[in-house]
Protein backbone atom coordinates (compact mmCIF):
# COMPACT_ATOMS: atom_id res chain seq x y z
CA UNK A 1 0.00 0.00 0.00
CA UNK A 2 1.19 3.39 -1.04
CA UNK A 3 1.93 5.75 2.41
CA UNK A 4 -0.49 8.51 2.33
CA UNK A 5 0.12 11.70 0.42
CA UNK A 6 -0.90 14.89 2.64
CA UNK A 7 0.07 18.80 3.32
CA UNK A 8 0.89 18.95 7.03
CA UNK A 9 1.45 22.28 8.68
CA UNK A 10 3.51 21.89 12.73
CA UNK A 11 1.66 25.54 13.46
CA UNK A 12 3.01 27.45 16.54
CA UNK A 13 3.38 30.55 18.08
CA UNK A 14 6.00 32.53 16.31
CA UNK A 15 6.75 30.10 13.24
CA UNK A 16 5.32 27.52 10.98
CA UNK A 17 6.40 24.40 9.05
CA UNK A 18 4.81 23.13 6.00
CA UNK A 19 5.96 19.30 5.10
CA UNK A 20 4.75 18.53 1.37
CA UNK A 21 4.85 14.76 1.98
CA UNK A 22 4.23 13.36 -1.77
CA UNK A 23 5.05 9.95 -2.87
CA UNK A 24 8.64 10.74 -4.34
CA UNK A 25 9.29 12.38 -1.12
CA UNK A 26 8.68 15.32 1.40
CA UNK A 27 9.55 18.71 0.91
CA UNK A 28 9.64 20.81 3.88
CA UNK A 29 9.94 24.81 4.19
CA UNK A 30 9.49 27.41 6.95
CA UNK A 31 8.06 31.02 7.80
CA UNK A 32 7.66 33.31 10.06
CA UNK A 33 3.85 33.11 9.65
CA UNK A 34 2.83 31.72 13.26
CA UNK A 35 -0.12 32.22 15.23
CA UNK A 36 0.94 35.75 16.51
CA UNK A 37 1.95 36.97 12.86
CA UNK A 38 -1.38 35.71 10.66
CA UNK A 39 -4.42 38.22 10.53
CA UNK A 40 -6.73 36.75 8.29
CA UNK A 41 -6.50 32.95 9.32
CA UNK A 42 -9.34 31.94 6.91
CA UNK A 43 -6.94 33.26 3.87
CA UNK A 44 -3.91 31.60 5.18
CA UNK A 45 -5.76 28.34 5.16
CA UNK A 46 -7.11 29.10 1.50
CA UNK A 47 -3.55 29.29 0.45
CA UNK A 48 -2.69 26.05 2.31
CA UNK A 49 -5.97 23.89 0.68
CA UNK A 50 -4.80 25.07 -2.76
CA UNK A 51 -1.43 24.14 -2.33
CA UNK A 52 -2.49 20.02 -1.08
CA UNK A 53 -4.40 19.94 -4.54
CA UNK A 54 -7.01 17.84 -3.50
CA UNK A 55 -4.63 15.92 -0.83
CA UNK A 56 -5.61 15.87 2.69
CA UNK A 57 -4.30 19.00 4.66
CA UNK A 58 -3.22 18.16 8.18
CA UNK A 59 -2.69 21.37 10.59
CA UNK A 60 -1.18 21.08 13.91
CA UNK A 61 0.34 23.09 16.53
CA UNK A 62 -1.18 26.46 18.21
CA UNK A 63 -3.11 26.48 15.25
CA UNK A 64 -6.07 24.83 17.16
CA UNK A 65 -5.45 26.34 20.18
CA UNK A 66 -8.12 29.14 21.53
CA UNK A 67 -5.68 31.93 19.84
CA UNK A 68 -5.50 30.33 16.52
CA UNK A 69 -8.04 29.56 13.64
CA UNK A 70 -10.04 27.27 15.21
CA UNK A 71 -10.27 25.25 18.82
CA UNK A 72 -9.68 21.43 18.45
CA UNK A 73 -10.28 20.62 22.13
CA UNK A 74 -7.68 18.94 24.21
CA UNK A 75 -7.70 15.20 24.82
CA UNK A 76 -6.97 14.17 28.05
CA UNK A 77 -4.25 11.30 28.41
CA UNK A 78 -3.70 8.96 27.58
CA UNK A 79 -3.29 10.20 24.50
CA UNK A 80 -2.37 7.73 21.71
CA UNK A 81 -2.70 7.78 18.16
CA UNK A 82 -6.10 6.63 17.68
CA UNK A 83 -7.16 8.88 20.72
CA UNK A 84 -6.14 12.15 18.53
CA UNK A 85 -7.00 10.76 15.48
CA UNK A 86 -10.79 10.45 16.45
CA UNK A 87 -10.63 14.12 18.39
CA UNK A 88 -9.52 15.63 14.94
CA UNK A 89 -11.50 18.70 14.15
CA UNK A 90 -12.28 19.06 10.61
CA UNK A 91 -13.51 23.05 10.38
CA UNK A 92 -13.48 22.39 6.11
CA UNK A 93 -13.79 19.71 4.04
CA UNK A 94 -10.57 18.36 3.73
CA UNK A 95 -9.13 20.04 6.75
CA UNK A 96 -7.62 18.17 9.75
CA UNK A 97 -6.90 19.89 12.77
CA UNK A 98 -5.11 17.79 15.78
CA UNK A 99 -5.99 17.98 18.86
CA UNK A 100 -3.65 19.10 21.63
CA UNK A 101 -3.34 16.93 24.85
CA UNK A 102 -3.91 17.56 28.25
CA UNK A 103 -2.26 16.20 32.03
CA UNK A 104 -5.51 16.68 34.22
CA UNK A 105 -3.41 15.15 36.89
CA UNK A 106 -0.34 18.13 36.71
CA UNK A 107 -2.39 19.86 35.14
CA UNK A 108 -0.06 20.36 31.90
CA UNK A 109 -1.01 20.92 28.35
CA UNK A 110 0.96 20.35 24.76
CA UNK A 111 0.03 20.83 21.28
CA UNK A 112 2.36 20.29 18.61
CA UNK A 113 4.46 18.00 20.84
CA UNK A 114 1.66 15.19 20.68
CA UNK A 115 2.88 14.85 16.43
CA UNK A 116 6.20 14.13 16.81
CA UNK A 117 6.17 11.86 19.85
CA UNK A 118 3.57 9.74 18.81
CA UNK A 119 5.19 9.91 15.26
CA UNK A 120 8.42 8.34 16.57
CA UNK A 121 6.90 5.71 18.47
CA UNK A 122 5.11 4.71 15.43
CA UNK A 123 8.30 4.61 13.41
CA UNK A 124 9.91 2.64 16.35
CA UNK A 125 12.41 5.49 16.21
CA UNK A 126 11.35 5.76 20.56
CA UNK A 127 9.84 3.17 22.53
CA UNK A 128 7.97 3.08 25.98
CA UNK A 129 9.43 5.30 28.99
CA UNK A 130 10.62 8.83 29.22
CA UNK A 131 11.44 11.21 26.37
CA UNK A 132 12.19 14.67 25.96
CA UNK A 133 11.33 16.94 23.55
CA UNK A 134 13.34 20.52 24.38
CA UNK A 135 12.12 23.53 23.18
CA UNK A 136 10.69 27.21 24.63
CA UNK A 137 8.70 25.39 26.26
CA UNK A 138 10.12 21.77 26.95
CA UNK A 139 8.10 18.52 27.00
CA UNK A 140 9.06 15.72 29.20
CA UNK A 141 7.09 12.77 28.58
CA UNK A 142 5.95 9.32 29.72
CA UNK A 143 4.91 6.51 27.28
CA UNK A 144 2.78 3.53 28.21
CA UNK A 145 1.03 1.59 26.04
CA UNK A 146 1.56 3.29 22.99
CA UNK A 147 0.08 6.47 24.39
CA UNK A 148 1.02 9.76 25.74
CA UNK A 149 0.84 8.83 29.42
CA UNK A 150 1.91 11.95 31.80
CA UNK A 151 3.75 14.72 30.56
CA UNK A 152 5.74 18.10 31.91
CA UNK A 153 6.71 21.28 30.41
CA UNK A 154 9.32 23.54 31.89
CA UNK A 155 9.88 27.00 30.38
CA UNK A 156 12.96 26.84 29.57
CA UNK A 157 13.42 28.70 26.18
CA UNK A 158 11.00 31.46 27.41
CA UNK A 159 12.82 32.02 30.77
CA UNK A 160 15.77 32.52 29.06
CA UNK A 161 14.36 34.88 25.53
CA UNK A 162 12.84 36.99 29.15
CA UNK A 163 15.94 37.12 30.65
CA UNK A 164 17.99 37.97 27.43
CA UNK A 165 15.39 40.89 26.44
CA UNK A 166 15.58 42.79 29.77
CA UNK A 167 17.06 41.85 32.81
CA UNK A 168 20.36 42.62 34.98
CA UNK A 169 21.84 39.36 32.82
CA UNK A 170 20.51 40.66 29.43
CA UNK A 171 24.20 42.18 28.39
CA UNK A 172 25.75 39.28 29.34
CA UNK A 173 23.14 37.01 27.22
CA UNK A 174 23.78 39.25 24.08
CA UNK A 175 26.76 36.48 23.66
CA UNK A 176 26.89 33.14 22.13
CA UNK A 177 26.41 29.86 24.13
CA UNK A 178 29.30 28.20 23.06
CA UNK A 179 32.03 27.28 25.70
CA UNK A 180 31.03 23.70 26.72
CA UNK A 181 32.86 24.02 29.69
CA UNK A 182 30.92 26.69 31.22
CA UNK A 183 27.93 25.21 30.03
CA UNK A 184 28.65 21.91 31.99
CA UNK A 185 29.32 24.11 35.01
CA UNK A 186 25.95 25.58 35.22
CA UNK A 187 24.32 21.75 34.36
CA UNK A 188 26.31 20.70 36.96
CA UNK A 189 25.25 23.07 39.57
CA UNK A 190 21.88 23.19 38.23
CA UNK A 191 21.54 19.35 38.79
CA UNK A 192 22.90 19.54 42.46
CA UNK A 193 21.22 22.42 43.79
CA UNK A 194 17.77 24.31 43.25
CA UNK A 195 18.71 27.58 43.79
CA UNK A 196 18.17 28.87 40.20
CA UNK A 197 17.06 32.39 40.70
CA UNK A 198 19.42 32.92 43.38
CA UNK A 199 22.57 30.72 41.00
CA UNK A 200 21.38 33.03 38.13
CA UNK A 201 22.38 36.33 40.15
CA UNK A 202 26.06 35.33 40.98
CA UNK A 203 26.68 35.05 37.16
CA UNK A 204 26.98 38.80 37.04
CA UNK A 205 28.93 38.54 40.31
CA UNK A 206 31.28 35.94 38.80
CA UNK A 207 31.77 38.46 35.95
CA UNK A 208 32.48 41.70 38.17
CA UNK A 209 34.82 39.52 40.63
CA UNK A 210 37.00 37.90 37.12
CA UNK A 211 35.75 34.82 38.54
CA UNK A 212 33.75 34.01 35.06
CA UNK A 213 34.99 35.85 31.57
CA UNK A 214 32.35 37.87 29.92
CA UNK A 215 31.96 35.39 27.09
CA UNK A 216 31.73 32.67 29.01
CA UNK A 217 28.66 33.96 30.99
CA UNK A 218 25.80 33.03 28.72
CA UNK A 219 26.73 29.59 28.87
CA UNK A 220 26.92 28.91 32.21
CA UNK A 221 23.21 30.81 32.33
CA UNK A 222 22.15 28.42 29.47
CA UNK A 223 23.49 25.09 31.62
CA UNK A 224 22.20 26.59 34.62
CA UNK A 225 18.69 26.70 32.71
CA UNK A 226 18.81 23.25 30.93
CA UNK A 227 20.23 21.42 34.31
CA UNK A 228 17.25 22.63 36.30
CA UNK A 229 15.31 21.68 33.10
CA UNK A 230 16.78 17.80 33.37
CA UNK A 231 16.78 17.96 36.80
CA UNK A 232 12.89 18.56 37.10
CA UNK A 233 12.12 16.38 33.96
CA UNK A 234 14.00 12.93 35.51
CA UNK A 235 12.27 13.53 38.82
CA UNK A 236 12.54 10.16 40.44
CA UNK A 237 12.24 8.46 37.15
CA UNK A 238 14.76 5.77 36.61
CA UNK A 239 15.08 6.46 32.80
CA UNK A 240 18.64 4.77 31.72
CA UNK A 241 18.49 6.10 28.39
CA UNK A 242 16.60 9.24 27.35
CA UNK A 243 15.56 9.91 23.49
CA UNK A 244 15.35 13.65 22.77
CA UNK A 245 13.06 15.09 19.87
CA UNK A 246 12.81 18.10 18.67
CA UNK A 247 15.42 20.83 17.08
CA UNK A 248 19.02 19.07 16.43
CA UNK A 249 21.18 21.74 17.81
CA UNK A 250 19.18 22.05 20.93
CA UNK A 251 18.76 18.25 21.09
CA UNK A 252 22.13 18.37 21.19
CA UNK A 253 22.92 20.61 24.47
CA UNK A 254 20.39 18.42 26.52
CA UNK A 255 21.64 15.25 25.48
CA UNK A 256 25.01 17.30 27.20
CA UNK A 257 22.95 17.97 29.91
CA UNK A 258 21.25 14.17 30.50
CA UNK A 259 24.65 13.21 29.87
CA UNK A 260 26.01 14.75 33.05
CA UNK A 261 22.95 13.65 34.77
CA UNK A 262 24.85 9.99 34.18
CA UNK A 263 21.90 9.37 31.03
CA UNK A 264 22.53 8.32 27.73
CA UNK A 265 20.80 9.71 24.58
CA UNK A 266 19.44 9.42 21.26
CA UNK A 267 18.67 12.82 18.99
CA UNK A 268 15.57 12.16 16.74
CA UNK A 269 14.81 15.17 14.09
CA UNK A 270 12.04 16.98 15.06
CA UNK A 271 11.56 16.72 11.46
CA UNK A 272 11.26 13.61 10.81
CA UNK A 273 9.24 12.96 14.12
CA UNK A 274 6.64 14.78 12.35
CA UNK A 275 5.99 13.65 9.58
CA UNK A 276 5.93 10.41 10.91
CA UNK A 277 3.16 11.36 13.01
CA UNK A 278 1.46 13.16 10.24
CA UNK A 279 1.32 9.99 7.93
CA UNK A 280 0.04 7.94 10.71
CA UNK A 281 -2.43 10.37 11.91
CA UNK A 282 -3.33 10.58 8.22
CA UNK A 283 -4.20 6.71 7.43
CA UNK A 284 -6.35 6.25 10.62
CA UNK A 285 -8.57 9.66 9.36
CA UNK B 1 25.90 66.41 70.39
CA UNK B 2 23.09 67.22 67.55
CA UNK B 3 22.61 64.22 64.93
CA UNK B 4 24.73 65.07 61.42
CA UNK B 5 23.09 66.96 58.73
CA UNK B 6 23.63 65.46 55.42
CA UNK B 7 21.98 64.85 51.88
CA UNK B 8 21.90 61.41 50.94
CA UNK B 9 21.08 59.74 47.89
CA UNK B 10 20.07 56.53 47.46
CA UNK B 11 20.99 55.91 43.85
CA UNK B 12 19.66 52.60 42.13
CA UNK B 13 19.33 51.24 38.10
CA UNK B 14 15.99 53.18 37.25
CA UNK B 15 15.04 55.37 40.40
CA UNK B 16 16.83 57.52 43.18
CA UNK B 17 15.43 58.37 46.47
CA UNK B 18 16.99 61.74 47.60
CA UNK B 19 17.32 62.83 51.58
CA UNK B 20 17.11 65.67 52.95
CA UNK B 21 18.69 64.89 56.76
CA UNK B 22 18.41 68.24 58.38
CA UNK B 23 18.39 69.23 61.94
CA UNK B 24 14.51 69.54 62.09
CA UNK B 25 13.84 66.42 60.14
CA UNK B 26 14.09 64.38 57.14
CA UNK B 27 12.58 65.70 53.59
CA UNK B 28 12.48 62.50 51.08
CA UNK B 29 11.54 62.65 47.25
CA UNK B 30 11.92 60.48 44.51
CA UNK B 31 12.60 60.70 40.56
CA UNK B 32 13.06 58.25 37.90
CA UNK B 33 17.15 59.59 37.52
CA UNK B 34 18.23 56.31 38.07
CA UNK B 35 22.22 55.69 36.66
CA UNK B 36 20.42 54.31 33.63
CA UNK B 37 18.37 57.55 32.73
CA UNK B 38 21.94 59.99 33.64
CA UNK B 39 23.50 60.82 31.15
CA UNK B 40 25.80 63.29 32.45
CA UNK B 41 26.73 62.78 35.99
CA UNK B 42 28.90 65.78 36.57
CA UNK B 43 25.94 67.88 36.23
CA UNK B 44 23.94 65.90 38.19
CA UNK B 45 26.59 65.23 41.38
CA UNK B 46 26.64 69.66 40.70
CA UNK B 47 23.53 70.03 41.04
CA UNK B 48 23.21 67.73 44.48
CA UNK B 49 26.38 69.39 45.73
CA UNK B 50 24.35 72.72 45.21
CA UNK B 51 21.40 71.61 47.03
CA UNK B 52 23.80 70.47 49.85
CA UNK B 53 24.65 73.93 50.14
CA UNK B 54 27.92 72.76 52.15
CA UNK B 55 26.74 69.79 54.10
CA UNK B 56 28.56 66.64 52.98
CA UNK B 57 26.72 65.07 49.97
CA UNK B 58 26.11 61.13 50.34
CA UNK B 59 25.76 58.47 47.64
CA UNK B 60 25.21 55.18 47.80
CA UNK B 61 23.93 52.19 45.20
CA UNK B 62 24.03 51.71 41.94
CA UNK B 63 25.98 55.25 41.43
CA UNK B 64 29.49 53.99 42.74
CA UNK B 65 29.07 50.91 40.53
CA UNK B 66 31.44 50.43 37.54
CA UNK B 67 28.46 51.70 35.61
CA UNK B 68 27.58 54.90 37.44
CA UNK B 69 29.69 57.50 38.15
CA UNK B 70 32.52 56.85 39.90
CA UNK B 71 33.36 52.87 40.69
CA UNK B 72 33.78 52.60 44.37
CA UNK B 73 35.28 48.77 44.64
CA UNK B 74 33.32 46.41 47.03
CA UNK B 75 34.55 45.45 50.43
CA UNK B 76 34.69 41.87 51.01
CA UNK B 77 32.40 40.56 53.59
CA UNK B 78 32.37 40.71 56.70
CA UNK B 79 31.66 44.27 56.45
CA UNK B 80 30.22 46.52 59.34
CA UNK B 81 30.15 50.16 58.94
CA UNK B 82 33.85 50.94 59.85
CA UNK B 83 35.09 48.63 56.77
CA UNK B 84 32.65 50.65 54.82
CA UNK B 85 33.57 54.43 56.02
CA UNK B 86 37.21 53.38 55.56
CA UNK B 87 36.14 52.68 51.95
CA UNK B 88 34.39 55.72 50.96
CA UNK B 89 35.49 56.95 47.83
CA UNK B 90 35.78 60.47 47.36
CA UNK B 91 35.74 61.62 44.07
CA UNK B 92 35.23 65.12 45.26
CA UNK B 93 35.17 67.86 48.31
CA UNK B 94 32.65 66.60 50.65
CA UNK B 95 30.90 64.09 48.28
CA UNK B 96 30.98 60.36 49.71
CA UNK B 97 30.46 57.51 47.37
CA UNK B 98 29.81 54.41 49.31
CA UNK B 99 31.15 50.94 48.19
CA UNK B 100 29.32 47.56 47.81
CA UNK B 101 30.02 44.64 49.49
CA UNK B 102 31.21 41.24 48.10
CA UNK B 103 30.54 38.03 49.03
CA UNK B 104 33.34 36.63 47.81
CA UNK B 105 32.98 32.76 48.73
CA UNK B 106 29.56 32.50 46.94
CA UNK B 107 30.46 34.92 44.87
CA UNK B 108 27.46 37.96 45.20
CA UNK B 109 27.30 41.63 45.10
CA UNK B 110 25.03 44.30 46.96
CA UNK B 111 25.58 48.29 46.25
CA UNK B 112 22.85 50.17 48.75
CA UNK B 113 21.18 47.52 50.75
CA UNK B 114 24.48 47.65 52.84
CA UNK B 115 23.57 51.16 53.77
CA UNK B 116 20.23 50.06 55.29
CA UNK B 117 21.13 46.70 56.65
CA UNK B 118 23.67 48.50 58.68
CA UNK B 119 21.30 51.77 59.28
CA UNK B 120 18.31 49.19 60.77
CA UNK B 121 21.64 47.51 63.03
CA UNK B 122 22.72 50.93 64.15
CA UNK B 123 19.54 51.55 65.40
CA UNK B 124 18.73 48.70 67.22
CA UNK B 125 15.62 47.98 64.59
CA UNK B 126 17.66 44.15 63.55
CA UNK B 127 20.09 42.34 65.39
CA UNK B 128 22.52 39.43 64.93
CA UNK B 129 20.86 36.85 62.36
CA UNK B 130 19.42 36.96 59.44
CA UNK B 131 17.29 39.82 57.85
CA UNK B 132 15.86 39.98 54.56
CA UNK B 133 15.76 42.67 52.00
CA UNK B 134 13.10 42.06 49.36
CA UNK B 135 13.69 43.87 45.78
CA UNK B 136 14.03 43.58 42.38
CA UNK B 137 16.98 41.39 43.30
CA UNK B 138 16.27 40.06 46.70
CA UNK B 139 19.06 40.25 49.38
CA UNK B 140 19.25 37.72 52.35
CA UNK B 141 22.08 38.38 54.58
CA UNK B 142 23.43 36.95 57.74
CA UNK B 143 24.58 39.74 60.69
CA UNK B 144 27.27 38.87 62.67
CA UNK B 145 29.50 40.71 65.23
CA UNK B 146 27.98 43.77 63.81
CA UNK B 147 28.63 43.00 60.26
CA UNK B 148 27.39 42.01 56.99
CA UNK B 149 28.96 38.06 57.62
CA UNK B 150 27.57 36.78 54.38
CA UNK B 151 24.31 36.99 51.72
CA UNK B 152 22.78 35.74 49.11
CA UNK B 153 20.79 37.65 45.92
CA UNK B 154 17.49 35.86 44.66
CA UNK B 155 16.85 37.33 40.90
CA UNK B 156 12.92 37.31 42.05
CA UNK B 157 11.74 41.26 41.30
CA UNK B 158 14.21 40.85 37.63
CA UNK B 159 12.51 37.60 36.31
CA UNK B 160 8.74 38.24 37.75
CA UNK B 161 9.07 41.55 35.28
CA UNK B 162 11.03 39.94 32.66
CA UNK B 163 8.27 37.39 32.45
CA UNK B 164 5.35 40.04 32.23
CA UNK B 165 7.37 41.96 29.78
CA UNK B 166 6.98 39.62 27.05
CA UNK B 167 6.12 35.42 27.83
CA UNK B 168 3.61 32.81 27.45
CA UNK B 169 2.28 33.88 30.93
CA UNK B 170 2.41 37.91 29.91
CA UNK B 171 -1.30 37.74 29.55
CA UNK B 172 -2.22 36.56 32.72
CA UNK B 173 0.78 38.90 34.61
CA UNK B 174 -1.55 41.98 33.55
CA UNK B 175 -3.74 41.78 36.05
CA UNK B 176 -3.00 42.72 39.64
CA UNK B 177 -1.06 40.56 42.56
CA UNK B 178 -4.09 40.77 45.14
CA UNK B 179 -5.55 37.55 45.82
CA UNK B 180 -4.22 36.46 49.01
CA UNK B 181 -5.16 32.99 48.59
CA UNK B 182 -3.95 32.14 45.13
CA UNK B 183 -0.55 33.89 46.48
CA UNK B 184 -0.38 31.66 49.86
CA UNK B 185 -1.27 28.40 47.47
CA UNK B 186 1.67 29.81 45.15
CA UNK B 187 4.08 30.10 48.11
CA UNK B 188 3.40 26.74 49.65
CA UNK B 189 4.01 25.17 46.30
CA UNK B 190 7.31 26.70 46.13
CA UNK B 191 8.23 25.81 49.93
CA UNK B 192 7.59 22.31 49.26
CA UNK B 193 8.71 22.00 45.54
CA UNK B 194 11.66 22.87 43.99
CA UNK B 195 10.49 22.77 40.13
CA UNK B 196 9.95 26.79 39.71
CA UNK B 197 10.35 26.94 35.71
CA UNK B 198 8.11 23.87 35.55
CA UNK B 199 5.57 24.66 38.05
CA UNK B 200 5.16 28.49 36.58
CA UNK B 201 3.94 26.61 32.63
CA UNK B 202 1.10 25.16 34.81
CA UNK B 203 -0.71 28.17 35.90
CA UNK B 204 -1.47 28.59 31.99
CA UNK B 205 -2.88 25.43 31.69
CA UNK B 206 -4.51 26.04 34.89
CA UNK B 207 -6.55 28.68 33.60
CA UNK B 208 -7.02 26.78 29.93
CA UNK B 209 -8.71 24.17 32.25
CA UNK B 210 -10.58 26.26 34.60
CA UNK B 211 -9.07 25.06 37.62
CA UNK B 212 -7.82 28.95 38.10
CA UNK B 213 -9.76 31.84 37.30
CA UNK B 214 -7.67 34.43 35.31
CA UNK B 215 -7.45 37.21 37.54
CA UNK B 216 -5.48 35.11 40.12
CA UNK B 217 -2.94 33.53 38.38
CA UNK B 218 -0.56 37.13 38.71
CA UNK B 219 -1.05 36.06 42.09
CA UNK B 220 -0.26 32.44 41.75
CA UNK B 221 2.76 33.36 39.56
CA UNK B 222 4.32 35.94 42.56
CA UNK B 223 3.65 33.75 45.34
CA UNK B 224 5.58 30.78 43.71
CA UNK B 225 8.63 33.30 42.57
CA UNK B 226 8.64 34.51 46.18
CA UNK B 227 7.77 31.23 47.59
CA UNK B 228 10.92 29.91 46.01
CA UNK B 229 13.28 33.11 47.09
CA UNK B 230 11.86 32.47 50.92
CA UNK B 231 12.92 28.80 50.22
CA UNK B 232 16.42 29.05 48.77
CA UNK B 233 16.99 32.50 51.20
CA UNK B 234 15.94 30.48 54.65
CA UNK B 235 18.23 27.52 53.29
CA UNK B 236 19.06 25.12 56.26
CA UNK B 237 18.94 28.67 58.76
CA UNK B 238 17.03 28.25 61.92
CA UNK B 239 16.20 31.97 62.12
CA UNK B 240 12.73 32.50 64.10
CA UNK B 241 12.39 35.33 63.61
CA UNK B 242 13.15 37.31 60.36
CA UNK B 243 13.25 41.01 59.97
CA UNK B 244 12.24 42.02 56.33
CA UNK B 245 13.70 45.71 55.53
CA UNK B 246 12.40 47.87 52.20
CA UNK B 247 9.47 49.03 50.31
CA UNK B 248 6.61 48.12 53.17
CA UNK B 249 4.42 46.74 50.42
CA UNK B 250 6.53 44.22 48.88
CA UNK B 251 8.07 43.76 52.79
CA UNK B 252 4.27 42.91 53.51
CA UNK B 253 4.39 39.81 50.37
CA UNK B 254 7.29 38.77 51.97
CA UNK B 255 6.00 38.78 55.25
CA UNK B 256 3.37 36.64 54.56
CA UNK B 257 5.39 33.81 52.57
CA UNK B 258 7.88 33.92 55.94
CA UNK B 259 5.02 33.42 58.05
CA UNK B 260 3.62 30.51 55.99
CA UNK B 261 7.03 29.10 56.22
CA UNK B 262 6.83 28.82 60.14
CA UNK B 263 8.55 32.38 60.42
CA UNK B 264 7.71 35.06 62.61
CA UNK B 265 8.45 38.91 60.91
CA UNK B 266 8.75 42.34 62.01
CA UNK B 267 9.00 45.17 58.45
CA UNK B 268 11.65 47.85 58.87
CA UNK B 269 10.98 50.91 56.07
CA UNK B 270 13.84 51.19 54.02
CA UNK B 271 13.61 54.92 53.95
CA UNK B 272 13.93 54.55 57.36
CA UNK B 273 16.77 52.49 57.28
CA UNK B 274 18.50 53.87 54.87
CA UNK B 275 18.55 57.61 56.50
CA UNK B 276 19.66 55.71 59.87
CA UNK B 277 22.76 54.39 58.12
CA UNK B 278 23.67 57.79 56.08
CA UNK B 279 23.53 59.34 59.65
CA UNK B 280 25.44 56.40 60.90
CA UNK B 281 27.68 56.21 57.81
CA UNK B 282 28.49 59.94 57.77
CA UNK B 283 29.30 60.36 61.67
CA UNK B 284 32.13 57.92 61.19
CA UNK B 285 33.96 60.38 57.99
Amino acid sequence: MAEQELLAVDWGTSNRRIFDIGADGVRQRSDDQGILATEDFAAAIDALVLEAAGRPLLLAGMIGSNRGWVEAPYVPAPAGLADLAQAVARPRAGVMLVPGVLDAARPDVMRGEEVQLLGALATGAIGEGLVCHPGTHSKWAEIEDGAIARFRTVMTGDIFAALKRQSILSDLLAHAVDDDVAFAAGVDHALANADLTAELFTVRARVLTGATVETAAASYISGLLIGSDVRIGLGRLRADVVPLIGDPALCRQFAMALERAGRQTIVIDGADAFVAGARALAARL
